[in-house]
């Protein structure tokens, strides 16, 4: 048993809190045990250069931590001048996470702007995030309302973590599990089961495929847990 | 009447959520009508150079706003590579008022980070900071725990804003007066009634002198209400 | 008595070089005592974007100071490769001084540029850099000339510092007066006697209301003195 | 058949040439068909600071292109004064994929800095940094040499890339396959045929359990060559 | 003798590899002695706005080396978010050295980069880089064909360094012998013999004019020679 | 004859005001016609890493030009974030210049700091900075005071640029002669007729030896005026 409880295959408690702000189009607070973050998604009246003409939108995330979100005050990335490296890798994730499902042939020239600010983190705030923020690009897409279309979302998208912790497969890794595991992955998934994105890393000593294959069907079980709720509070995408 | 019913001397409903992230030593949500800031007081093992061998310690603040907290996105300060002056004047401001009441000298040579971070934007978010701030690092404080000594904060602290808005003087400025406000005061005073800080400024036409008298006094009031209920939450002192 | 022989509502001794550059629109050396700004107006032909299309024109301040303008050489912020707050929080309030006086409605969208560079920094040269530079803005107001349109600048301001040194209300201090001040305070006032800004801080131990009253009637009569020698300088404001 | 005459499951051609440089302590040129890599690995004598007092050892990697590395030129990141999310994510891949298999608990409080810069970009840039560093980095250790100790390195690593292109499983691919990729995947591994790292991500549309499978036993074949040619050049590990 | 057995006016052994790169209009790797630089133009469809309506090009030099190009490894200017002085200053040399023999009047507003990246640094690599840029631009010129126009190449450019050690005159220093000059001089010419950059500097003690003479001759005979070099490969200027 | 009644080989009007400033332990304000410089040379209690254990010192120069300084106002570095590409050399020119007559053995680690601030700029900013700032390193060794000791100033240093004008050499130029010259070049030279620095560009076509040989005489001609100017002021070394 898990320090919290948990079996192995257990997510943690979820909650998503739907338009937890009062500006943007769309916006959700996720719980995730004590991980917490705010999603947002905002329309901003300009595209990236590549998309000059082509009447196409973009989607771009942004990903941040509060500097007291972590049980060491992590320095704000504002006052270093400088964005690291992880959170790069985390915007970019989230941002082709939700491209994926998303169509934004007919958007016109615009960005979706997605923004996940961590509140507090313990374990697996990238892929709250996620989850999160598909709550809130969906709400934001249904305002913006597109008539007669085609909704442009094609599949709920969410994503979890899994984990080798002394041995064992564990899903959704709080911090303490993270800090300990061998092996570290996340997956992100549609709802209708197949992958958009497969980060698998050894953090100790390199893994055998048999692992991998365990630590994926764990997180397609995690996975549908989590459509499961996003179909609870979106509804069907449309 | 204003827009939201309150009379020109009521402060809007004020909301503070004591203890409200995990990790820090002391955290506050505070929400004034629709503005809301997340607060946090942690400790770090390290001071500015100009207090090397004193054994003082030193506090510093910080501010920020999230992507979505205004009803325009606006652009992450981290990825723009600077802070910007309005952000350096208000995180100093936020500093100054704290180290007004606060005796760090026994603190050792350490750092208190007062982290200031907007969730949403309905005006007066720095006067909101200062008066949440303050629950934050009195609990913080507490919990550092300095036996027989004298509790270093001498007193209460609170800020508010109150400017002149179609030639009439109204306290707590919600976004849309303040858009329109043609003077803008920020006014941090002392449980006792003591100044602060008194930042006035002409917005659009320079004013009087029974004009700066009419609002340092409804400033007042209001900070006399707001010290009431830090004193509600917070207890006496000590 | 002072150390150098004032009374305590007294200036020191000003000084004002107008045309002291050769290439700028207006310009103005101010010595007040051993503070020394170099302050020029330059007009450039762009304007911000919030005034795209509206035919206005803007004003802007900066502000810096020679290395060596100090007792212990400061670092260039060039080198460092960012404005400290301090000098963003000078910048406004340079910024917001000149224009409350300024109407740039009939300007064209152009921007004026105030650039203040301290040579030798004894104290007050924020308010020293705003005396100065509103010489430097009406020259250059003249000379850009717009025949029978009203001159655009409604009055004379100019800005001056006061603080409580040892229990005493100072006027105009200099750099070891301000280092000990309890209290310190900018104001910036019209000639005709309004206030534009007024920023007072308590940097030891906050302030009682009688003090206040006190710090603003001493600034007022200093504001007088130095609106007499802008206007010797200028003559009528047209 | 591919463009070049490749079946779908082999390699480009490869080619490392050893000891590239003269100064660092290892290092390679490799090619992989078109695409062109600069590896160097070399010792500097300080670690980062959650190793003080440890006695252990770091390895970091950096990697950059060339400016007219690619068809179209790319501004160089050090103008732009900033490192881009995509070499922030290749710079941290390099590193834990070394790290993984590499014991530096006894190598002291030093750090071994791999550089990879791309001469010429045809796909595949950081597949082919990381099988090109780890020539460079047996290299290195072994004229650091450590005597009776256990050679550090425990086993051979590379990296391959392998894609879905028109609904083909393609090994390898070069940047004109790239481009076009529905699926595009990198993954490390070991001469033992263990996972280091598996990154998959869906370009255009999710894609289904099975495919990500004949994908892992693509890249697990390309993998066995370059192991093969690893060993051809550096022998046993010791 | 020197310690490469040359005499004191021989240069290095120099061999240039044309069209070393695949993408860029031109191309070169340039060794002389150890030092290596791969040299390359490429056109881009943009011009400094001082070009504007115009009609010309413009042609500009970037300069970086490898961090494992040195003895000590360097680090990378792109981390460090800026780049250096000496960086700067070589940079303005490439350009000038090149546009003095280059008219672009009919180029279009376009812009022709010159990216010189040392992969190797044994001494001389800005003069390397000069010699090895020519060959790369007049192969781009001559790409980008210009039907009956006259060639935009008025003569070859290459440039040597020669400098004082031990009292004694050497031509083209390699680094052990740079370091230890007590003059060091970069001088950059044209085919015809006529000067294009004179830069000399003493290390140690100012020089005499007669040195300064014969310095300039001695760096004249290693131009004729480069300039030879340059003639065999590219042929007439045409 | 010159625009402004020079001959060819004719100085501008030279001052120097000595101790121009309050705070540095040496300063000058250097004015060649309307170019005005204020220098300073401040000492520091800090040593580049390279001195360290040595028991020497360091001296380092430091350029800027005011805003205000040139007919078209030139933004602020500071605000930028970034020194260019010609800031960077002429500050190393500066610093270059001086130590080549200094010799800071006997100094301990300690830094001199000399600041060059254009406050004018027409022309010969970074000559007359370099003349100006002379005046400033030799009033702060004298202050240093070092007992017996060789004063540790060898030989005066000055500098004066000289170019070709319309095919005619032209010794000190201005701002509309520069912009005009087709050659242009900047010598330092010692009290006693030596090189220390000498830099010439072919702006606008190469030039040949015979105009290399009579611009060197210039410059001597020149350079013996100011050092005699140097001597006036400063009397012997010592």
């Amino acid at each position: 048993m898990r320090r919290d409880g948990r079996g192995p295959g257990e997510l943690r408690e979820v909650r998503i809190v739907r338009d937890f702000l009062k500006y943007p189009g769309g916006s959700a607070l996720i719980e995730m045990g004590d991980t917490r973050v705010i999603c947002s998604a905002t329309v901003v009246d300009e595209a990236p250069p590549f998309l000059k003409g082509t009447g196409r939108g973009w989607l771009t995330g942004e990903y941040a931590m509060l500097p007291a979100a972590t049980a060491v005050r992590s320095p704000r990335e504002s006052l270093r001048g400088r964005v690291g490296g992880r959170t790069h890798e985390i915007q970019r994730l989230i941002g082709r996470s939700l491209r994926a499902v998303t169509d934004l042939g007919g958007f016109g020239e615009r960005t979706i702007h997605i923004d996940c600010d961590v509140i507090q983190a313990d374990g697996g705030t990238r892929t709250a995030a996620i989850t999160g923020a598909f709550v809130a690009l969906v709400d934001l897409l249904r305002r913006e309302g597109r008539g007669g279309d085609v909704f442009p979302v094609a599949d709920y998208v969410s994503a979890v973590s899994v984990g080798v912790v002394d041995g064992e497969i564990l899903l959704d890794l709080d911090y303490a599990e993270d800090s300990r595991a061998e092996v570290d992955m996340n997956v992100v998934m549609t709802g209708g089961g197949r992958f958009v994105e497969v980060q698998g890393t050894a953090e100790r000593s390199p893994f055998a495929a048999p692992v991998l294959q365990a630590m994926l069907a764990a997180a397609a079980e995690g996975i549908g847990r989590l459509t499961g709720l996003q179909r609870e509070i979106l509804g069907d995408l449309r």
